[in-house]
């Protein structure tokens, strides 16, 4: 198979109205390096033919079941079947689509978190280390280009070391009752059985925990964990604060609230070492405000020309042209198709290709949520972190 | 041909390290409603066949020419024939290739703005009129979510009878004699052969323009112009100043620059009416401020529910997942596309669909530029703005 | 004595080069109600007669001590004598001539926090609480008017029952050893004896928590404490976070550093109840951002006529006129000058100008001191938080 | 008279309900150079009798007019008088006293526009210059720090040769017919024989002429206008444009409106050199944000240890705690102050001290205003721009 031909996507999940699934494909689709081939949308039947028919597909492309859909993609040609499989369903079909998507030979991305738990966590963890796939993990925010700016001066040692990390994710959609209003983004978000048994801290917690481990390059090793329900009625958390110890020393405050009334979406991390400070905001993510201690701030802009190599490759215009969250999954989605396209090639793809999380990062994330939920029951103030795979 | 089918995108234009020609792509392909199916990407074949590689098309449909392109795509059955051309080329070879395109029965959408110079304007505007293919001009800016939401509060009369307008687009990137050294960009846009006979009026004040009409729905019927070399040794404008007169008594000052030194792209307009007023910068496009006398500002969102339907058919993301330069591309690309499929399935737009600026917007934008340079040159203050066709 | 004479200021401390005394001073003379009338700036006697010097006092009214300024002073007539003592040295000499102004029959302003140690609280408490003298404890943040808007706000219930608190308090002015590069800020605020034993945390986290306290109304319960010394060499925490729970079951965020590098002051502070938010910075300090779940976010802004009776009673500029520290420093003063002259006039003071932090609030953060460096000694993650007077 | 006493003000004007009266006030008070000694604070003389006791002024220090203050004090030992008048009447009310006090030997610290026309303009300037007496107009945006940094900056050739200035002065106050609705600061300044023939651009217009100015270092020699009263009914402009040229080739627009509906006071400006650029709003006044076109933009802040001695001699708090609109006034008085004693002490001031604003400004901002409404009115674009004194 040659370079000339875009990559053919299969979507599991992303039904009518399904939030998630619509923008991994605006995301996937942007930079022309794939194209959608086939779909399983739906559970139900019917509204995944509907989805298919929205997005133009023709009917025999769209499956009942993602199992139908591996099956039948394989019996067509090479040159025709799909070849990455994207997966946007709830956490507790995250699992087996995945490992039958890898069996069946297709790369695979996949919508955070990993898992439902640790345990399949493990699973998939083994299953992907087995696999000659390549595996993708959505964790958006690390696709920004000031994050990678952000990543790659710390590496370089320009603040120098790492002493304290705040990354805080305040949303307040869940304000209220929502998931009993109708309202499906809600409902299965708070479902357990569905989410897993961390609301708050699995949804948007784990991209926090990950954005303070990406951005340093440094791992968790203690924590101390205090979670909340703050609307009465819920069964999982939807608010909660982390401390955090790193294994150089630093320390570090993880907070993510789904009830903060009024908060959108304002992902936010500063991280100060011991020469300067570093500070990004995701409804500002064009900038990297840069701060020293004995010299006037500086504002690192997207699409400039001073920026280093890990930005440059997650940019798509010059600077005061606005890239956002779109452009973030298009990063990821075009770093894993660069790195099809490499192996397919022969090429060893650029070092910057290859910084897209992948599932070393997502069991990470699980054993986050996993310890949190420890720690939060625990009298004891702190809580070692040890990864298990 | 049934809506189930992606709309097929002709290039003409676009080739290797082109800006604008990979943005219209990134915007017309986000959504999944084009394809692209050919291309005729530089008046250098070599050239055009590289871009066309790059971009994973069949060698079969990529074109030495515009002209080959529309001669052998009309030979292509139907269904597999393009529908649509989108030119992206410099101004001088604008006028030609949608006169053509129109003819061969294409729809065209052309980058702003309409042509080399208002007789062309002239032109091309009774070419389209007499079309029945629909045509898009790509005054990206009027695609933001937040300024279709300050047009539709304007309309309904939320801060009253417009006064005032403020419409600046300062840039700094020909700061220096950059046509000099190579850069492509700066070299076609400072070359009136090219360009067209106003520099920094015709690239971005065209956009201001468009913008402070679109947003209020009035109309310019003076205007005062200054304008600037402010790099010795450039042919044309680098920045300049016009003084507005609008039929309904409003006054403006419409500010564009390429040479404020450090600037890079933030278009910023701010519209005040005798009940309150309204302001919008391009590099914080995901909010509207609204000022009223008596009580608090408001920041209205991009993505909330309390926006109108303008602002709603032109947005993708929950709020706080910021949209952008490339977003507002695409918007106007989804609403091109969406009149396409109704005018195929015979049905009526929605009026938010037909909301993209098209040859109207871009005969008032090339008799701006004449203006602009007519009052210039003159001692009077003040030159009538009329509207030939 | 009438209302018609100034009050007669006696500062203790802020000698040469001190920066709280001077700024102590620019507060309370601005508004023209006190007059700086005697002085015993400095334990070196030579010191004081050069400060004295500088603000142009008689060189009779400036002492070698507070022991001699309040024994001369009252051997003066009433009508010449001082009226307020504003004491602003380090926190080892507070308790002692705060205890003999009283005494001496003197108002005290005195600079937070309250004492060195909780032990010394009690006593200056039950001193303050047994005389008939007012006692200003300067707080300076709760002087902002945007702070008094919020708390009016939130006391009215427009944001619902307080569900979250952050604040955060980041500075990086001491991001290195400065205590031994001869800066004297420095060396007293990193000395033990001089400071006590919270050296962050009693700094600027006894701000933070008075913030989270004064601006909601509500009471901690049980606090989570972990501080750090990020720079090594140095005897006490420069860098913390607590966990707070407060009486209502609000939950909250403290984090405090004096080694964020590169950060300056900027107290911020978040409040998040069952129907909205609010939030304010104090770099910021003229806006009060106020966000809804279903609407538009709103500005709220110092000046302007829609705010409540607490904000209107502590600025003085129009709205757009921005105030400042040196303002919000002024607001105290005069609320408790208002407060001495209804005293002397017999008059009742108006309920906003009671509005200033006193010993009341001392008391609670010398415990917030007390609990934060035992729950940061602590393995259990919770500690009672229990104001013992 | 030594350095060791206070300098004794007398006010006129600045009656009950005053707005910048009171403001003076803050300015002069704050740093303890100044007292207010006596002051006839209306024509009224029951007002002024009332303006004097809220000031705690003895009743013989209050005076019924400025004739009679000027008269009375004089009578009283040379250690007892006024040194400094402060004049903050209406603009028909400035001429007058400023003649008087500077005959009866007082320095002058008046608030602008210099008087009510241009040729009570060239008297006062010829008076100050034939006076031994210092003179201060307040022109107050030019005491903010962060402005003066920018001055230095660019004086020493930081951003290079000044290209372009952008100044902008949107307020929204006057944008209903506020003066009939007995609004006194309304009623006066829309009053042409109170205020002169200019509106807006008499009140605002002129402080964005001397910022234009001052901050650039550069002279305007030519200029067009473009006036609108914007509010039925109103005599005289509310609302306007001028194009500027300058005498090294730079150009520059000043904006100024009291009828942008909802806007404060943002008085904002830009400067743009052949090597970076400037950029400083009121509303945000402690922060320079300095642009170049190869690098990360820098923000510069008030109060930190990087900055030249002219920012250095007008600030008084460390970086993150905000100095305001009161405190730019008292770099006014402070400066003016510190000039008087050098005088007094036979010492020369330090160059920052001289750099407050005087007649020369004043007489430039009153041809300033002559030459706008005579543009106004002329069909001609350009006007020369000269200053006769």
């Amino acid at each position: 198979m040659s370079k000339t031909k875009k990559l053919k996507l299969g979507l599991v999940g992303g039904g009518p109205g399904s939030f998630i699934g619509a923008i991994h494909l605006n995301g996937a689709l942007m930079d022309g390096m794939f194209e959608l081939a086939a779909g399983a949308f739906s559970s139900n039947p019917e509204k995944s033919r509907i989805r298919g028919e929205e997005l133009m597909l023709p009917s025999e492309r769209v499956y009942d079941s993602y199992d139908e859909m591996f099956e039948k993609e394989l019996q067509l040609p090479e040159s025709e079947r799909i070849d990455v499989v994207c997966i946007v369903t709830p956490n507790n079909v995250h699992l087996d689509p995945t490992l039958k998507a890898l069996k069946a030979g297709f790369h695979v991305a996949l919508d955070k978190p990993l898992t439902l738990n640790y345990t399949e966590a493990k699973e998939l963890y083994h299953a992907v280390q087995k696999s000659d796939k390549l595996f993708l993990l959505t964790h958006t925010y690390s696709g920004y280009p000031m994050i990678k700016q952000a990543k790659q001066m710390i590496a370089n040692g320009e603040i120098g070391k790492v002493r304290k990390v705040y990354v805080e994710y305040p949303q307040g959609w869940l304000w209220k009752l929502l998931e009993t209003e109708n309202n499906k983004q809600a409902a299965w978000r708070t479902d357990p059985t569905k989410n897993g048994l961390a609301g708050c801290m699995g949804d948007i917690g784990t991209h926090a925990f990950h954005m303070a481990e990406y951005i340093t390059g440094e791992k968790v090793s203690q924590i101390c964990a205090d979670l909340y329900i703050k609307v009465e009625g819920r069964p999982i958390d939807d608010d909660g604060v982390v401390l955090m110890r790193f294994e150089n020393g630093a320390s570090g405050v993880l907070m993510a609230s789904q009830t903060d009334t009024g908060a959108e979406n304002n992902l936010k991390v500063r991280v100060y070492g011991e020469k300067g400070g570093l500070e990004w905001e995701q409804e500002l993510n064009n900038s990297l405000t840069v701060r020293w201690p004995e010299g006037p701030d500086q504002i690192y802009r997207a699409g400039t020309g001073y920026l280093g190599s890990l930005a440059n490759e997650n940019t798509r215009t010059p600077a005061g042209h606005p890239e956002g969250y779109v452009e973030a999954f298009a990063n990821l989605y075009r770093n894993f198709a660069r790195c099809i396209y490499a192996e397919r090639n022969g090429e060893k793809p650029k070092e910057e290709w290859l910084d897209f999380p992948g599932v070393e990062d997502g069991i990470r994330g699980m054993a986050f949520i996993d310890h949190v939920l420890k720690s939060n029951k625990s009298e004891q103030k702190w809580t070692p972190f040890i990864v298990e795979k």
